[in-house]
């Protein structure tokens, strides 16, 4: 598999009695990810504060520089106020023009080294707290072609590389998600990436479209969702649209539980990203999956019906690539036990 | 063209002082349209009540069955009451399971020459309501492949097809909509058709999803349109999550104004179901589109992408659909003077 042996004793959340070394926050639009690590990025202790983006709070920007700096108090100020100086780092859309600081893009291709004189940085009351930059496809000169987008996945993708031995053979990511990232690997560098905001698509169909009043109770049904797969892998494909209303038309025929139909969309919505971008991005080389374990279960379905064989990488990704960014920028500095791949290449 | 020659002159709803002949409803799941016909289906009123399908009343029959006389009365009871005894018929929604009373299929393919015996009949204190039954596509017998359904469209169609000059020639009818509807028509015969929750789809990204928070302001931009066209006619296609996406890249990069992100979006999702189902209906034959003039217009514009020049059928086709099952089904006597091409083939 090539993970990391030490890539499974990092995962737990139960707080030991080594030294904190860093505060590492995932601050994405709808919810946020807390860790305090130790040495060589162990998982100290780890949170979920039910807040993302803060609410656009007018045109002052010292009331919202207050509301993330109260924010940023609740997430973890308890760990700075019990290690005082301990050193900060966040990813995600806190980075974005509408966070706490906008905090810029790497353009691919890039190697993804991201160093001290890349991270932004935004004074609290307690010290300093660092920004990752995300990470962006540049358009076509003359806007015919849409670049693309992300903050918070380069993070985990740091991460999930860092769980490998390094190599240069190619790769392909996938980070599965409400917009799902599709990354192409080579020689190192990220050369290119696309979104597909299938989790979106999936989450207002179900919640406010036709096909959630349809579907009636909701029971985990995985034949319901490789049937979807099927649907969603058929040729000559009829268009996500049609394929979707399908589901209705079998539900009035009798012929699918209305209580199977969230399963059975998700299958033909994945499969349908599936069958466009596996072509483009699966250029040769292993592919991993990153994200929820569930919806990556999911994705290696749809893979498989394609021949493809993925590979799935911790969910942790996140503070491991936080970790390692960290080290690189001099945040934190390298404990002479560690035999962390990244860091001896 | 091949229009008939009236058929501009039956839409008008100024009223005139012809003999009302029939009262023709379009009840949908959000709206409802009704219409006085007089003779030769001339429209002498046309009204919009504000309600669709009725919310569900529990599980009372009658307390149902009030709702929907009540509704019935408010839409054109003074109607009724002004020509006791006029016929009254009924397409759509209103005649599906949820619905006022279950009107039942007819499957393709089929001449849709429905008579009195296809028609479902609803008392009402006032008299009696004819109900025109739906259309559907049987799924493949072992559910792998997903049937289809209609309700009203099926009576768009039959007015469509009676603006024409009656021929043998294949054709394919278009209806955009919330679920727009691919129609193949050879022999005269409904061969298949198939359904494109296009505009559902539409709604949900720009009124719940995050292109909608990227969009702002909100102006007719028919070049941003014409720009999705492109977007969604690429080759190859990364899917329509993924193009969709690329309207908030285009907007972080500055090359898409904020203003123009629906008509882009609506230039993307057009353009993505043409490609897909052009191919698969339009062998061979005149297209028509049958509609909304905006809605339809956008079609024509995603159609000659391909080279394909589409014709525009007049909006009112339901009443004329509506008129026209009324005289087959022996409900309206056919006046002398009538030269409509349906009843002289």
């Amino acid at each position: 598999m090539g993970f990391a042996s030490d890539s499974g004793q990092v995962i737990q959340n139960t707080p030991d009695t080594s030294t904190p070394r860093l505060i590492a926050l995932d601050w994405g639009t709808s919810s946020q990810r807390a860790w305090l690590l130790g040495d060589r990025g162990r998982i100290l202790d780890a949170r979920r504060p039910d807040f993302g983006l803060l609410g656009a709070t007018g045109d002052d920007p010292g009331s919202r520089t207050r509301d993330y700096e109260a924010a940023f108090d609740a997430a973890c100020g308890d760990w700075l106020a019990a290690s005082p100086g301990l050193p900060a780092i966040a990813c995600g859309m806190v980075g974005s023009a509408q966070g706490w600081r906008e905090a810029g893009y790497l353009t691919t291709p890039t190697d993804l080294a991201i160093d001290a004189a890349d991270l932004t940085t935004v004074p609290h009351p307690r010290g300093v707290l660092h920004l990752v930059p995300g990470l962006r496809v540049a358009p076509a000169a003359d806007g015919t072609v849409a670049g693309d987008v992300m903050r918070g996945e380069e993070t985990q993708i740091i991460g999930a590389l860092g769980m490998l031995t390094p190599t240069d053979s190619p790769l392909t990511i996938v980070l599965p998600g409400t917009h799902t990232k599709w990354t192409r690997v080579e020689n190192r560098k990220i050369v290119s990436f696309a979104t597909s905001m299938s989790g979106e698509l999936y989450g207002l169909v179900m919640q406010h479209g036709i096909l959630g009043r349809t579907a009636h109770g909701g029971v985990r049904d995985d034949a319901a969702f490789e049937r979807g797969l099927v649907t969603g892998t058929s040729v000559p494909s009829r268009g996500l649209p049609a394929e979707l209303f399908g589901a209705r038309a079998l539900v009035l025929d009798g012929l699918l539980d209305p209580a199977s139909v969230p399963d059975y969309v998700s299958g033909v919505i994945i499969a349908d990203e599936v069958r466009h971008l596996l072509p483009q991005f699966a250029l040769g080389g292993r592919i991993l999956l990153c994200g929820n374990a569930d919806l990556c279960r999911r994705y290696a379905a749809a893979l498989r019906v394609h021949g493809v064989v993925a590979e799935m990488v911790a969910e942790e990704a996140a503070a491991q690539g936080l970790w390692h960014v960290a080290i690189a920028a001099g945040l934190v500095e390298q404990t002479p036990s560690t035999n962390h791949q990244k860091e001896t290449p």
